[in-house]
């Protein structure tokens, strides 16, 4: 391991980070509210925390997969600490554990919350709260890689590790000029949204707290009641219709605006991204209609939450704890699969699904055929046979994951549903789950334990397992 | 598909399976209560369509796998409908989809019922229903194949598509031969425990059914109270020793005749399955403490309770349903598990879990390694990377059909935990879930739909999803 180098960039990566706190700052300052000072003293710290370690000078820049890895995943455990202070420096969240909960839920963009009165935060809070949201819905690092000059040799190893996805690919042949690529992309759809949810009649601040939330698939809402607070069907279709659209891999816009929409429309994980949305609004709003009357309030309710299940956000305007069952499972299938990968959502990933499902029709096949040559193929290219045996371990991987921290959080003795739920809503980076982690519920009452296995289940989820393994496994500390 | 080599086949295993019902006859005969007509009529109508079927004279002898799964698949569908006949036609269980699941249930050694009451039932279908635990404990084409002089060319396909496993072997060249063998260690067992039961105080009845249940794993009792009705920890004793015996790889107990004790001391999946036993017993055993006040209660109630959940089986001594949340995730997860491959228990086999676990280990290394040639090894040798990625597939596949069948029984509209975990109870062949499928409760309030969604999660889960999938694909069924 070259801990040097991976110091170096690290600093380099806080020193960027500190200056994520601006907007919110500048909010303190202007209202004039005590959180000024917190967040002002957390953005030194983290600069100057970062000055210190950018000082080390590495003897080599070769980054291999292994340093790469590791800088990812470090440099989420410190933002999201670091990012915490200012909530406890300002005394709004006492306890460094739920500090650090609420933060990793932002820059996850989880969304869960240990707040059960998040209306009693200042505004220059609030933001900073969201706006992690913005800052880890494309990656911590991308963003840096968009920023910064340079990043050491091979610094794909470091989007690799912190893109959602079975393998993500570079759009063009320089990863710094992708990284600019995917935030351009990025920030233009959040800010053509901001203007919209102003046009429909939302104020400045509210429009800026729920496009970032929703530009990450957040969820974090600056009201109790999150966007059911306004009672706006206009609001719901904007957040909803964006939510989507920032459910979809990236690289499609960019193909869209160089005019390939043929690629766009053939792709199958963006087709079938849209049909399951189509059947499960379709399903929910035929299995709620009792509750509701009229099959329009029966949609509207059905696509906000779809859209904001399916695309992991998390944000409310309705409890669906009280749903039926039936809709309750569409939804808790939903916050599995999670939506494409390239895209700001977590979960699965429908194109692992799909990969899937077309495996197990092969050893059906294979099942009759034992000696045939039987190629997966995925929009008309052959699957190599180890990203799809990677693919399938990660599956396993991901469900060893929640079993193993189902069990450390059953040690706090809820019910069932919401331990169980806790931890697929959290690993998932979804938000909300049933029972008492329900939209109209939060995660204050856990333990100090359960709240780090959450934490760590959000990082899991958020960078795809492997970084995070990997900085726990032994191995990695082991020989130079 | 060579349909009529499948008719024959079909015709010789049904005119064995009547022969299953001899024993529950004779009881009822003895007894001289109605069921003997029941179990007469049903057993001579199975025999009567079975030597009608085999009359069809096949052209040729060739079985190939498409034959082989198909006729496992309709064996174990014709088998379980017309093994329900006699609690039909002698009126004690009036829906004929009842009929049907109740005796699914008891092939596969599921053990989940829908009676409320099972000590209204005579001896004679008491003891049919638990006796279908053993026939399907080892496998009915299994016995059939020991049983049966030669069934056409290559039956290996036939044991293979009904052995649980990822690789499941010949203990020697000729097929009908390792199945004696099988069979012959089986009935060796099982008479020995039966013995021990008697020895122990237990009548002839009693020893027979929990014997029988015990042996295939299944956990259908005599009793409305299941174990817990005698109260009697040296009964406890023996059926929890024998059910881990029976969780055991049966490969095994040959190599130990064999006296070749330094493979089965250095066996993995042997090893890994006995310290799951030890450290659930001792976790549950600290966790339930308070409830039961004494640690040597405490031990006895959860040695039973992890002994009958870990080898699928669900015999019940205690309502673990008002046991703390840890208890029930430890028991919900070795639910899931399941015990060794190639033993009569259900659920995933600890081998397939211990292989992906280790392919886990491979992907940290490979994110590190990306180049490096990277074999996985079980017991030594090396696993194909074939039979690997089809491990890992079949883990996809199985959770896939818990949610698909989850959110089908979700129609229901009964809660989250008992939704989730009766299907969940059934496709891995437990028995008991959690919620209203408790030990202490049944599967009757189920609408019908339900009740043939989960027989078919039962026979998925026996079957190990390839035969019922193939069935029901639309493949099978085209071109000759």
């Amino acid at each position: 391991m070259n801990i040097r180098l991976v110091c170096n960039l690290l600093g380099r990566l806080l020193m960027i980070d500190s200056l994520f706190m601006t907007p919110a700052l500048l909010v303190a300052l202007f209202d004039g509210t005590p959180d000024a000072a917190a967040l002002g003293i957390s953005m030194a710290l983290t600069g100057v925390i970062g000055a210190l370690l950018a000082l080390v000078r590495p003897r080599s820049d070769t980054l291999r997969p292994r340093e790469g890895f590791t800088v990812v995943a470090v440099t989420w455990v410190l933002v999201s600490f670091l990012g915490g202070l200012p909530f406890y420096i300002s005394g709004y969240i006492p306890s460094m554990i739920d500090c650090f909960f609420e933060t990793v839920s932002g820059f996850t963009t989880t969304g869960s919350t240990i707040l059960t009165n998040v209306e009693a935060l200042p505004r220059g809070l609030l933001l900073w709260r969201s706006f992690t949201h913005w800052v880890g819905g494309m990656g911590v690092l991308v963003l840096s890689l968009a920023l910064l000059p340079r990043m050491g040799g091979r610094s794909v190893f470091l989007m690799r590790a912190e893109s959602p996805g079975p393998s993500p690919g570079k759009l063009v042949p320089r990863i710094g000029q992708t990284a600019k690529i995917l935030y351009a992309l990025y920030l233009g759809l959040s800010v053509i949204m901001f203007f919209m949810l102003m046009l429909c009649g939302m104020n400045w601040f509210d429009a800026f707290i729920h496009t970032v939330g929703t530009a990450g698939t957040g969820g974090f809402s600056n009201y109790n009641l999150s966007v059911g607070h306004f009672g706006n069907p206009m609001y719901e279709m904007v957040i909803g219709i964006f939510l989507l659209l920032f459910g979809v891999n990236f690289s499609m816009y960019f193909y869209l605006l160089r005019g390939d929409w043929k690629t766009v429309w053939k792709n199958s994980e963006t087709r079938l991204y849209f049909s399951i949305v189509f059947f499960s609004i379709l399903l929910i709003a035929l299995n709620i209609l009792p509750q509701y009357g009229s099959f329009r309030e029966a949609v509207r309710y059905s696509f906000f939450q779809v859209a904001t299940i399916i695309t992991t956000a998390g944000f409310g305007t309705a409890d669906f704890n009280l749903w039926p069952m039936l809709s309750k499972i569409i939804l808790f299938i939903l916050m599995l699969t999670g939506c494409c990968a390239g895209s700001t959502g977590g979960g699965l990933k429908l194109i692992r699904v799909a990969m899937l499902f077309k495996g197990i029709k092969r050893e059906i096949r294979r099942t009759v055929h034992p000696r045939g040559v039987d190629v997966i193929r995925m929009d008309g290219k052959a699957v190599d046979e180890d990203i799809f045996s990677s693919v399938a371990l990660y599956f396993f991987g991901y469900m060893a994951v929640i079993f193993i921290a189902t069990l450390i959080v059953a040690l706090d003795n809820f019910d069932f549903e919401s331990t169980f739920t806790a931890v697929v809503a959290c690993f998932n980076n979804i938000g909300p789950g049933f029972g008492m982690v329900g939209p109209m519920g939060n995660f204050s009452e856990f333990s100090g334990l359960s709240k780090i296995v959450l934490s760590v289940c959000m990082l899991l989820g958020r960078l795809e397992l492997y970084p995070m393994l990997l900085l726990m496994s032994r191995r990695t500390w082991k020989r130079y």
